[in-house]
């Protein structure tokens, strides 16, 4: 799954090649950044995203600028970061994240399959909220008209992680400094109802008992 | 400060080129997706940063693909994005996010004068922990020789804001299915101390009262 381009080549212990270490950190995270190339310009753009077995699929309006540069079939760099926490060291130097972040290479193509298009919905829905696109009403034809899905394999990518404490010159040790690790957690608040809900609406089971993969859960 | 290139075109109502709008949103976040070309390949990399006034600041070994593609003068774009919460509606299409991103266009070029890189430095530690730099050991000579410091100007930028409630079709209200909105929050845990720290090494204020500027802050 490396690739000469792919190979993570600064601090290479930090690097992983692992299929599943990659598709943990695409199932836990939320938002990608999604890097193309238009009229010379490079654009980063943030969006939802789903994963079926080796593919990525994000999808929008076939009039967003995105979109419409992807589908045209031009590389692009997808990026998921996951913030783990703050690595405070005793020199400025040493300061760091500890973080998970995945890095795919490719070339998005439209998918024109409607099944295929189908499966990808649901799995962009089902990434967000697990288990929401059962209850919910699917989309018309005029919605599925106006939507663009692209998939993106996952077969040219890496992984970069870091954990632990902050790793300082030998000498700094004796610094008077606290050093250490913050760590981050993204949690959910209370869900708001829309003010146009009946009373009384319950709330599913799949937002009151809402976590990540990776274990962000409720508060 | 917007361009047609920076001028948000899908559901204009949510951009935004206030400066202020768009300095907050890099001021809460930690982490920017730096997007640029590297062999007609786009990359997509997130890393730290700093801000003073209209300047941003990347940093990071003079090694680094990243860097050495930047400090020859090639456009980038780098993107931020806090995700406020998850928009569920009641059909599958109209699901969202609530998020604050904002884009910046430019072309980075190397900091090299020494008092800048020094205030960069400063700006992108103190972006991470306000406080943390005038409590560690500064850069040393070599050390500084191992950074490499890029400037973007902020001045080819926008903010996209999504806020509130689902919005719905007008027939879809009837429907029996929960919709409203689950926030999300970002919290830090109780710090954890170095192995190596020794006991009795007090915690500064600067990590036991840690807060974003947005208001993410103790759990």
């Amino acid at each position: 799954m490396s690739t000469p381009r792919t190979t993570v080549r600064r601090l290479p212990a930090r690097g992983s090649y692992d299929t599943a270490v990659l598709k943990a950190i695409l199932d836990e995270a939320l938002v990608c950044h999604v890097g193309f190339l238009h009229e010379g310009q490079p654009f980063v753009i943030p969006t939802s995203y789903g994963r079926v077995g080796d593919v990525l699929y994000v999808h929008g309006s076939p009039a967003s600028r995105m979109l419409r540069a992807l589908k045209d079939g031009v590389p692009v760099c997808v990026t998921v970061t996951l913030l783990d926490g703050l690595v405070l060291a005793r020199s400025a130097f040493h300061h760091s994240m500890n973080y998970r972040s995945a890095v795919l290479l490719g070339t998005a193509v439209e998918v024109a399959d409607p099944a295929e298009r189908d499966l990808a919905l649901k799995a962009i829905v089902d990434h967000i909220v697990p288990g929401r696109w059962d209850s919910v009403r699917w989309p018309s034809e005029k919605e599925l008209r106006g939507t663009l899905v692209l998939r993106l394999p996952i077969d040219e990518a890496s992984a970069k992680i870091r954990t632990g404490p902050p790793v300082d010159d030998e000498e700094d040790y004796a610094l008077p400094v606290w050093a250490g690790v913050l760590p981050f957690r993204t949690v959910t608040a209370a869900p708001i109802a829309d003010p146009r809900l009946p009373g009384g609406t319950p709330v599913p089971d799949h937002v009151t008992a809402y976590a990540r993969p990776g274990g962000a859960g409720a508060d």
